[in-house]
């Protein structure tokens, strides 16, 4: 189904890339894996962790520093990359906020998207679909996290799914693309003008109509370029209050959105994971 | 004396990026120096990490994970690059190993390095007097260790500098650069191509005429592609044990050269070496 296309030994574990062929994004498409060393024919809970604008699937895996604690815990940790790839991919050079890199985890309905831009029936169907079939995943056992336009990713994609992504949490997420700069523009160019069809897109609009019965953990730097333009958390925090869905927003002093940020509190996001996915 | 270039808040200390002239070089050089938070008018002791060929001062912060026990231990983490850097510093395109990038940690006496290339002098004097003018540094308590070519430099600089880096360790190093390609291929052209004035910068020759007082830890990847050819890690273990050095070998079963490995382990370093400079 994959290929394994480089296996590097970390922490004990496996730190992996596999490239596979992704029907939905018709495409080659590259993921990396790091596999705790586990007992014989034991399976271990999973999360998925989507990155923000610009990255690949190497990010989270060469800066993120979560391996130390995935091997502790027990846990799984899967990064795709965050659009299709290839030639015959459409583009938009010179822009790092759409086209490849920026692929919004959404399925795009306009030309010339629609055809490759399909993120959101990747990660919830050929991702899984992968992670059952080639690692030793407890598929029952499954969260999502994510960073900046990851952590929309993982709101929105939980929200939406939560049978499949059982816990969630995220790092300086975009939390109301339908309100923001990065979410207009994106939205409106892979959804087409019509801002009613945005709606399902828009972490803050989808727990106003069905919050999730999971505990949503969000961590949120101070000093972080985006946060009034681009992120704006309390857009997401009030909706959840006033739709009663639980939320623990961490504002932290000084922070900024790099990954020195969420190499910092990465601990936190996998022990909260672990807890509610094993307990 | 030198300019902050940025400053990222990394658990609970301050990971920064200094720009400056540099006088040995003759050109602006950059360095990343990670401090954690200190009581006020307190000092820390210090570990400077040299990187290996390619790398720049940013490989280790954004890689390695040490800041996390850095912090922790309240030990400041420098990391220098690794060679003269500008336009008019002269370069061998093409070749990964030798030129920009590939310093070597040495003293250059050949036309055209001998201007720009002088990473010795720069490491054991410009760096250290950075140091204490920018940073709440010990300077009494300096450590000193790095990878690969970096783990040469680090060898090398403790055992000629043992009052200026009073411990020392490395990751997967060039042990005996006079008997290998990477290093026969630097020396001849940083330095002429009489090996007799090879001999100062072999870590495995300087331990056999001088062994420190000082205890060395070196790991090393049993999976690393380098390890037969470039590494030879029982050359410097045959060295140490003739000239009765103490040395700490640990051949890690599986792992490559990459920072998979260093992440893996650097926590380990860093403790070993804050006991002995706090000790």
């Amino acid at each position: 189904m994959a290929d394994l296309v480089s296996e590097t030994r970390c922490f004990g574990g496996s730190q992996r890339t596999y490239e596979h062929r992704s029907d939905s994004c018709g495409c080659a498409m590259r993921l990396a894996a790091y596999v705790p060393d586990l007992l014989e024919s034991a399976t271990a809970p999973v999360l998925v962790y989507l990155s923000g604008l610009t990255c690949t699937e190497e990010n989270a895996t060469t800066k993120a520093g979560f391996q130390r604690v995935a091997a502790e815990l027990g846990l799984i940790v899967v990064a795709p990359d965050t659009s299709p790839r290839g030639d015959h991919v459409p583009d938009a050079e010179d822009e790092y906020d759409f086209g490849k890199g920026a692929g919004f985890y959404l399925d795009a309905t306009e030309e010339p998207w629609c055809e490759n831009y399909r993120m959101k029936s990747y990660v919830t169907g050929e991702l899984l679909r992968l992670i059952e079939g080639e690692l030793p995943a407890d598929m029952a056992r499954v969260g999502i996290t994510g960073h900046s336009m990851g952590g929309h990713g993982a709101l929105t994609l939980h929200l939406k799914n939560p049978e499949l992504f059982k816990t969630v949490s995220a790092f300086a997420p975009i939390v109301a693309p339908t309100e923001v700069p990065w979410g207009q523009k994106a939205l409106s160019r892979y959804l087409g003008e019509d801002p009613s069809r945005w709606a399902a897109y828009d972490a803050s609009r989808l727990v106003r109509e069905a919050p999730s019965a999971a505990e949503i953990l969000v961590d949120q730097g101070t000093a972080d370029n985006f946060l009034e333009e681009q992120l704006r958390p309390h857009l997401f925090e009030e909706a959840c209050r006033e739709s009663g869905q639980k939320l623990t927003l961490r504002m932290q002093e000084g922070y900024d959105h790099s990954y020195y940020f969420v190499s910092t509190f990465i601990e936190d996001h996998l022990r909260w994971h672990a807890e509610r996915l094993t307990g």
